[in-house]
């Protein structure tokens, strides 16, 4: 069986919603074993909606729409299944008397343009809402079966569970229910880029794999997609297992965790098991690296504080910074940031503390010193070190990427793994 | 000219990453006037990438796709436009020479695989990358012109408003340029929620009115989005405005802005203007509310910096709160804030400060102090207030919130506003 996942709406054509209905649903077949050839996000337009559908139901044997079926003139779905199919809408009884009593329930008549809410195409069947008004459709069209829900992502997603899934695993055991079993995972890593982590993954990542390995870059992580599939779910999982650590082993400590776990996450874990703490000093950064300690529940733990001296008066004044440093390196220097890191260390009584202070742009940045160098401090029991990185992207990449830096530097700390693994990373 | 916009990946046809570029880009078209037929989404598969770019350049003039650019064996969008136009790919020097000044700035050596981003298809052209490593591409592919952009978002948008849109723009002027113009805007408020603003917006929701107007809540922002759709586009610009206006008065200074506009960019502007100066005092926010201030451009003269006093021996080692007020009414209170606030001021220099201590959860909640709890404390020339608000979501919701209900209150304060307008705080 193969999906195609269509949705329907002049919001989502035009841009001003983004369509999240599709990757819930691509996950779900996925889980059941179902590949998803394509997603189409079309307008209220009823020659463009027959087509599609006609298109679709040509190409996949598995089709699942939403949108398109509230009460108004703009919402065309219904009436362009009837055309593809070639058939009248009917009214259901049932649906009718259904839509009639989620009215009345809520303490008044039914608008009598939601009437349309019960017809469906002759042949195919509606499928109950339990959370709104407008019934889901089945129908056949072609050698494709086509769903209808609507695109009300709460609504979508409990028909899904509700009435479609079922019926996908029920279709699934009359085949003889051999079908593949799709398992995936993200591995994420911060300091190192895509090309850099293909040419250390090599063979993993051969097109013809199974599992197959691929790599994705968001907001300076590459994650390491591993998708395993086999006929059983547990062939799946095994061979899943086995990437990972395949996958793990050739990117040592850059692996900071799974699928949703975080940089933060992970090293607020680590320092609670070490018993340590750190303290943050951010100059460029303002405050997003402590922003994304304390974004982790339990952090008050191994955190005390940190100091936004966005200004040189108060990288005086707070930390301690001499002004003989700022006046001869800049803020944006070696010492200054070591004096930063040393200062907020003492001054919290932390284990650690990191500082950071850099050029984000748009403005300011020199020869010397361009858009994207930051410098960062680190003081340890055993002394401070610095080190330099020079970060691309405009001002809220190269913050960000800086501050996710500095989380890594820590974590590399607590573990006693070496900095010089970070990539972007140059001791100085 | 009609557009269909594809985006490329496995992750986003298995559901792992949500599609946010076609929307974006959407929305740009039809800024444009130009009309989005659909959107398609498709794995990295050649064969099927290949028939899906003919397919889109068989039905629209203009094909925009993003994603599969990258250096891996898995980034196939370049040979797929190759094998679409029957044509080989041929290397660009100036990009080969844009890629290695992109490493060697870096301080490494490019890795032998990015040489293939230097490739395009015989015929077409190269767009530089000011963000990233893949130049985009331009090609004609039977009638239609097809723009490829990286997946990465910010290196499209970036792409796209340097390259892209002035190349659409002038086509769009030598045709003569006819058509129904679109354009949509969005009022960005703070401090109001979803069902008060459409009680304040009355008749101008109807849904046969032009311009349209509804109504969008994220991240506790409410937008109104207007959407003007006129023969020309002077007569939909004059149609924007008035209502805009007409949204604008209704709202009053919840307004903070249009479109990409910022909470934080409005306030750093108001304070620049005014001469005014802010420092912050953080606990459970941990240093969001500094780095949305610090995001700012230019944010340099009005932000001096602040505390994160995440610990209550920092608020008073740091901020000077004595330890009796902790003692006597616990961290999140009335009393503490006021002496944070005052603390931050008086030791930042500042014309005012903001202070924040909450329960963001998802532990330390009490039956008289709720996780969603939050506590801000204002101090200024005239004094120091405090005020309350229980804050609904998640620990990153909660905190979210606090910071931007303190980025509000701060913008009352320069323009003189009552803090009462802000609908969930309470004075206190």
């Amino acid at each position: 069986m193969h999906a195609i996942i269509l949705s329907i709406g002049d919001e989502l054509a035009l841009g001003q919603t983004v369509d999240t209905n599709s990757a819930w649903l691509a996950g779900r077949l996925a889980g059941l074993g179902i590949p998803t050839l394509k997603h189409e996000t079309v307008a209220d337009d009823l020659p463009a909606l027959v087509e599609t559908l006609k298109q679709a139901a040509d190409r996949a044997d598995l089709v699942l729409v939403s949108g398109g079926l509230g009460p108004t003139e703009d919402d065309l779905t219904r009436d362009a299944l009837a055309q593809a199919m070639g058939v009248p809408l009917v009214e259901d009884a049932d649906a009718l008397a259904a839509l009639l009593g989620f009215f009345d329930g809520r303490g008044y008549a039914m608008p009598a343009r939601n009437r349309v809410q019960a017809l469906y195409p002759d042949g195919g069947a509606t499928l109950p809402n339990a959370r709104g008004t407008a019934p889901g459709l089945r129908v056949t069209l072609g050698r494709a079966t086509v769903y209808v829900t609507p695109g009300v992502p709460h609504e979508m997603k409990h028909m899904f569970d509700a009435a479609i899934e079922p019926e996908l695993v029920a279709a699934s055991a009359r085949d003889g229910g051999v079908r593949d079993a799709i398992l995936t995972r993200k591995v994420n890593t911060f300091g190192i880029g895509e090309s850099d982590a293909a040419e250390r993954l090599g063979g993993l990542m051969s097109r013809d794999r199974n599992p197959k390995v691929g790599t994705t870059v968001a907001r300076g992580y590459c994650s390491i997609r591993i998708r395993s599939e086999f006929a059983g779910v547990e062939e799946a999982g095994r061979a899943l297992e086995a990437t990972t650590r395949d996958v793990e082993a050739r990117l040592g400590p850059l692996v900071f965790g799974h699928d949703d776990a975080t940089l933060a996450g992970d090293l607020v874990a680590r320092l609670r098991d070490a018993g340590q703490t750190v303290a943050t000093a951010e100059s460029c950064t303002g405050g997003l690296l402590g922003g994304m300690i304390v974004d982790v529940p339990g952090s008050s733990a191994v955190y005390p504080g940190g100091w936004v001296t966005y200004s040189n008066a108060l990288k005086q004044s707070q930390l301690g910074v001499p002004a003989t440093l700022l006046d001869a390196h800049g803020a944006v220097s070696a010492p200054v940031v070591a004096a930063m890191a040393a200062g907020a260390r003492e001054r919290a009584g932390a284990t650690c503390a990191v500082s950071i202070s850099g050029v984000a742009g748009p403005d300011g940045g020199t020869d010397d010193k361009p858009v994207g160098t930051v410098w960062f401090g680190l003081a340890t029991p055993a002394g401070v070190t610095t080190h330099h990185a020079r970060l691309v992207g405009g001002r809220a990449a190269v913050r960000d990427r800086a501050a996710k830096c500095a989380l890594q530097m820590l974590r590399f700390t607590v573990m006693g793994e070496d900095l010089k693994q970070i990539r972007w990373l140059n001791r100085g």
